[in-house]
């Protein structure tokens, strides 16, 4: 039976499940509420050691989990990959939130795509592939070019094959067949953009302006919020969309929804159970931050001014750091590095720019682009 | 022979003496920077306790004061009132900034206003009282009403005593006498303002705009910024003015100076080597909160901008703490709260309203204090 949530007792010891960058950005909002926080993470140099306590351990050792639950008033998730078990265990002990359906869609992209489809909101077009004849099938359907990505697992751009023709098929096969696949047809879009959206414990929900992003190798590199000529339709529509997801989900917290614009339609890529590196710029570029709104929500307490403050643009530093003097030299631009050991690939801060207007911000853009920073 | 800065290594680890709400608070906005904490605090539920390492000691216990030092690169203060020799140490084993020569005029009411007066800043009228006899001298020359203070070791309207008629002197000697006094006139004043000014390392200098403050029993209750109605020729002379104290003592980080408004005038009261309440709002209502600068300044890094995004009001939460869901409840309102226990005259947490205008904020502000919050 799952541990119930009492509104009675409101939650001070908040439990993190992983301990990176976004469980750090949540305690640094979470103190200010007065609140405490336990991670679990399996990297002894995990971002938010220094943040609260930290139980270092696998999240599939028991004996771990059961420290990790002593005593902590709620359990939430900074990443959605919880295995079942694991789950299942948090769940008998102690209240978590967001809740097991939510993670199980955001953990499957099959099962995303599917809820997106119920719900009335339009998709790529995609098919499951479990054997070698169903991606035959599903390449037949859906045409070339298109991308088979692995159901679960995936994130910054791994576990997945660009298929171009029919050729790469049994290479692709080779590299990620035997776990459950998706082929998903590629979209001719616009732009990636993303919403954040929150739900508190009544049932109450806000949503961020609309990001605009831009990725490179599958990593998100570039964030600009609101989104440049953000049409008013458009974010309608989107916090449509993302309230359908919220409330069929009985969703408590923070999610996020990537999103492709073509003309005035939206759809629906893929949803993440949890704070997100598109709204990253919540911190300098809203009322409330991302990680307070989560806190707040999964506490239940009245969600905050989801306002934007002028125009932002959050650009990740991967892989490399820039000298944080060059960085700080930039006028309203904020450092946030995540104290992680520099490795390619590897997301290790970000840096935001807020302006009042969205020329000054193209600007200042262009300014810490050219300086070498973010790039 | 005091460690010297060296600019080409920046500090990565900050040591900070006091870990009370200001020590927090600089923790938070600290980790962002890249930077890692340790707290030196003689008591143990101190507010930073969960932020970076914590050695829980008295302030001139060596042994302890030798494991605080180990390791760190740099040592700040949350607190002025640092024992000389406990200083000494310090300063023998790693840089800190502030200081000696800030800390010893920020611990002593006669060195600041002595300060002051050498900078042609206008001060209160006062005098020194070692001696029953100096205190009739004293209070024949500037007359009464006065307040005889401690000269050391007062905060928060404590080691103070006002002097209504010659009958209070007795009293007032049988309360403070034995340590050094100063005997302080009461000016007629229009308001209480402070301005919160930061020096770098290479002398660049900051200042925010000036900050309204009421006091109730000695303790800042509300501070207003920028302050309502404010004079862009006032603000350039208390700009003038900061820039004197902190060029003097060839300042490093932030600092605090008190000040009395009389018409177009400013008479210094006390100085702060520190962070200060009077700058909470900074947090949200700046580009840039004192507690970031101070830890760019420190650590050698450009200053943020000090520019205001739009209207705060800031009020301490003293001795309870209201409902959170009360406080949240407040459109553009941020809780803060320092996880201490309720004590009367506690300062527990403090609420920033922030609006876009000083006409909506007052009405923001009557809100808040209408439902008892802060009140």
């Amino acid at each position: 039976m799952p541990a119930i949530y009492d509104p009675a007792t409101p939650p001070r010891k908040i439990g993190v499940l992983g301990a990176g960058q976004l469980g750090r950005m949540l305690a640094l909002a979470g103190y200010p509420l007065g609140l405490e926080f336990r991670f679990l993470d399996p990297a002894p140099d995990s971002p938010s050691r220094h943040l609260g306590e930290f139980v270092n351990a696998r999240y599939d050792d028991e004996a771990a989990l059961a420290r990790f639950v002593d005593g902590v008033d709620l359990v939430t998730f900074e990443f959605e990959n919880v295995p079942a078990h694991v789950l299942a265990f948090l769940e008998d002990h102690v209240p978590t939130a967001p809740g097991r359906e939510a993670l199980a869609t955001g953990q499957d992209r099959l099962a995303e795509k599917t809820l997106f489809r119920e719900l009335g909101i339009e998709t790529p077009p995609f098919a499951t592939v479990d054997s070698r004849a169903d991606l035959e099938e599903a390449v037949a359907r859906i045409g070339l070019p298109a991308v088979l990505k692995t159901r679960r697992l995936g994130y910054d751009g791994k576990g997945q094959f660009v298929l171009r023709s029919a050729a790469d098929l049994d290479e692709a096969w080779k590299a990620l067949g035997g776990v459950p696949l998706i082929l998903e047809g590629f979209v001719a879009f616009d732009r990636e953009l993303s919403i954040i959206a929150v739900r508190g414990r009544n049932g109450e929900t806000a949503f961020y302006p609309l990001t605009e992003n831009h990725h490179e190798g599958g990593i998100l590199r570039l964030s600009l919020a609101p989104a440049p000529r953000l049409d008013p339709a458009l974010q309608a529509t989107a916090e449509e969309y993302a309230r359908r997801v919220l409330d069929r989900l009985g969703y408590v917290g923070v999610l996020a929804i990537e999103l492709f614009q073509r003309g005035g339609d939206l759809l629906a890529n893929e949803l993440a159970p949890r704070v997100h590196n598109s709204g990253h710029w919540t911190i300098e570029g809203a009322e409330t931050s991302q990680f307070e709104n989560h806190l707040r929500a999964i506490c239940g307490l009245p969600l905050g001014q989801t306002t934007p403050r002028g125009y932002s643009a959050m650009l990740n530093l991967i892989g490399t750091t820039p000298n944080p003097a060059k960085v700080l030299a930039v006028p309203n631009a904020h450092l946030h590095l995540y104290g992680k050991a520099p490795r390619p690939g590897r997301k290790l801060g970000h840096v935001t720019v807020r302006a009042d207007n969205e020329d000054e911000l193209e600007r200042m853009r262009l300014g810490i682009r050219g300086s070498g920073i973010g790039s």
